[in-house]
């Protein structure tokens, strides 16, 4: 788990976290080191119009450091969400699911340390304690308080913990707090993830800002653990959920750390409409919104990669781009067969040019594929075609493909058109050491 | 990779070795240590009527070891096969599919070191050279006679150092050659598998004998690389094949290590019709069958476990139940979520209790479930229950039942009559050392 010290330091983000709790006579949490694929900075987010930030420390599991962010939104906030797929899903996630439907959201309250999750009527009746209590706090309705919770699993939220903060983190609030927030939601997380995007609408300049959590239980679908972003464009809730599923298909369900699922997945998506006033959109189709889509997706592809370059033990990120296959679907099975196996992971973690691990892995995919018509290369290297080791094959070339931090991996399926891309990371004895301590 | 010195030395088994290269100059082998959960001893299997085996050191990848088994088979031994379901499926396998139409065995020849796999058309030749010079040597159709090869994917197979040493092979072949047999088959493996039954059919008494080798690139369909067993009871191959593919679903294809499917993944089963005369049989459903199927089913069961238990890397042997489930098949897929889950097999491996990990493995499976209704026990310990921890659990009493080599994970979905058992080991640094290097 990362602490605050794993971060850059900025007074601006210091002066938004409400202190709740003394840290003094808190353990030190136990940090894992900073992945080597962390970004060198991280981007300085500007204020949005509607969107206040505050970080406390509550101390729901982790001592020393901030564990719960309310985002408060201004009055019309229009809301959009995509969340696991997993049957076991969290508290939370079943509580945003439902509150969605009204499109409309006054409130962001995130807890690390405990995802509420297989908590059973206790975790149900605690979401409901802590949107009853912020919409009080806040004098707005509990189905506009949305709530994502991230950590061990089955164990009773202490919800009261985050409760008694919360007037404190309503009256201290700020446009500026966006790092302290990206820290306060980190679990094995070693660095804050933070995105931003301007496009315009329409000729007027909107602003997208976005952060995320999440480093392990990084598979579709949802790839990441929590992702949230803000714009302060105008935009109902259907046009922003038609727009956030689909940008969610090319990055967060286009990732996988370790193949498995969370319960707590949740990418939520607020417009506040307070920025720059823009012609009316009603359908995500509208032209105007190409900018801004376009943007929106950068912001998500850009927050999605910083997940995987925080997976567990992460020492490579590894791009795979399945082209020609049967179609769309077919494609990204392959991609994500790949992307998903061990043995390429391992292999690309020894920098072993192993492509034979490939075309085991697009074997099992289970999908349409011909052995003779599979082409495969590493970089830009062609390592394998027409049924065999390609003739032009240099096992020290191959090898130089994978030395580095980025590795790209193509696979031309060679039977039809459909393609996909997705991303994932190698897979070193640091992702065990992390898995087998977790809740040591 | 496996050395002899790495499991029992028989002077039966050294006097059925070929030696046909000498070890002298070779490098020697990088030995991994012996799993911790190596049978403390291997069964002596006895001589089968109809069944000579020999051992040759070929010289295909490995110095200094066998890397070639020749099995000679007495004239009307009926032969059937189960193989990987893999699209990249190696040249090996698509020659078995095919010969097994003739439903006839005279020889398997099997060799380490070399999988020809995506070795395209020169592969395929590679095969029918070393099917016609082994039935040249033995008097035999070509199509009577099994190939399987195991070891690196995509590099062309130096099959005349196989065909070379066939003649004495041939001429050395003994009845008694089961240990160095399974010796000489072994890649990554760090002890050779082996099982033996009796069983009576009709009053007399039959005997097989298994033997096999894996311990990546393990899961279902087909689960291991390379298993072969043996009978001298009298049955047609359809009767063999039937009861064949039963067994390997309760068996070979209820295990896992890592997910990863091998393109060569090959079982196959003769029976030679040497051993004590019985009734003819015709139907796998015969009920004189039913005590040798047990048998059958016991040996298949025995071997599929020791690749289990020789996972690279592992250190705990994991059963997971699946009862309560909508059907067979969604508990299986269940059981397959949990076992193949990274989170679940290292928390296993750091002797951690952690079944909220069970319950996102659950929850990603795809299957029906309810979190009410849901049941998960470790050990004897029921641990959650009714949608959250159980009233009853303790910590310290859930940690001792992951402590021990063997490990026991039972889901109740509590929601119909489907179940399922499957088999498979913790994930462990050991697995990313072998296989992060398994080609340097």
């Amino acid at each position: 788990m990362a602490t605050k010290a794993a971060s850059t330091k900025k007074p601006a983000s210091a002066k938004a976290m409400a202190k709740a709790k003394p840290a003094a006579s808190a353990p030190a949490a136990k940090a894992h080191p900073m992945s080597p694929l962390a970004p060198k900075t991280h981007p300085k987010l500007p204020p949005l119009a509607g969107v206040r930030l505050a970080t406390g420390e509550a101390g729901v599991r982790y001592k020393g450091r901030t564990d719960v962010l309310l985002v408060t939104l201004s009055e019309g906030t229009q809301a959009a969400g995509v969340f696991t797929k997993s049957k076991t899903s969290s508290a939370p996630v079943d509580w945003c699911r439902k509150q969605l439907k009204g499109g409309s959201g006054r409130a962001l309250i995130v807890n690390s340390g405990n995802a509420n999750a297989f908590t059973g009527k206790i975790g149900d009746e605690s979401v409901r304690d802590v949107a009853d209590a912020t919409a009080a706090t806040l004098g707005c309705r509990s189905s506009e308080v949305f709530m994502a919770s991230t950590g061990v699993i089955g164990e009773p939220l202490p919800h009261k913990k985050i409760t008694t903060i919360l007037g404190q983190l309503a009256e201290e609030g700020a446009a500026d707090g966006w790092q302290a927030a990206a820290e306060a939601i980190m679990t094995t997380d070693t660095f804050p993830k933070l995105a931003t995007a301007k496009a315009s609408i329409d000729g007027r300049t909107v602003t997208i800002n976005g952060i995320a959590k999440g480093s392990g239980m990084i598979a579709p679908d949802m790839a990441t653990m929590l992702a949230f972003v803000f714009t302060d464009a105008d935009l109902p809730a259907s046009v922003l959920q038609q727009i956030l599923a689909e940008g969610a298909d090319k990055s967060f369900n286009a990732i996988t750390v370790d193949s498995d699922t969370s319960t707590s997945d949740t990418l939520l998506l607020f417009a506040t409409g307070k920025g720059a006033k823009h012609a009316s959109i009603t359908k995500s189709t509208d032209k105007k919104l190409v900018e801004f889509r376009k943007a929106l997706d950068s912001v998500l592809l850009d927050l999605a990669l910083q997940v995987v370059r925080d997976g567990e033990g992460a020492t490579k990120l590894i791009q795979i781009d399945v082209t020609g296959a049967r179609d769309n679907v077919a494609a990204k099975r392959i991609a994500l067969s790949i992307a998903n196996s061990p043995l390429v992971k391992t292999a690309i973690a020894g920098a072993d040019a192993n492509w034979g691990r490939v075309v085991m892995a697009v074997g099992k995919a289970g999908e349409e594929a011909d052995r003779d018509k599979l082409k495969i290369s590493f970089g830009n290297q062609v390592v394998a075609e027409k049924g065999l080791r390609a003739e032009s094959y240099d096992e020290a070339k191959a090898t130089k493909t994978v030395q580095g931090k980025e590795v790209l991996i193509s696979v031309d399926v060679g039977i039809a058109k459909g393609s996909a891309r997705v991303w994932t990371c190698d897979f070193t004895e640091g992702y065990i050491r992390i898995n087998g301590s977790y809740r040591s």
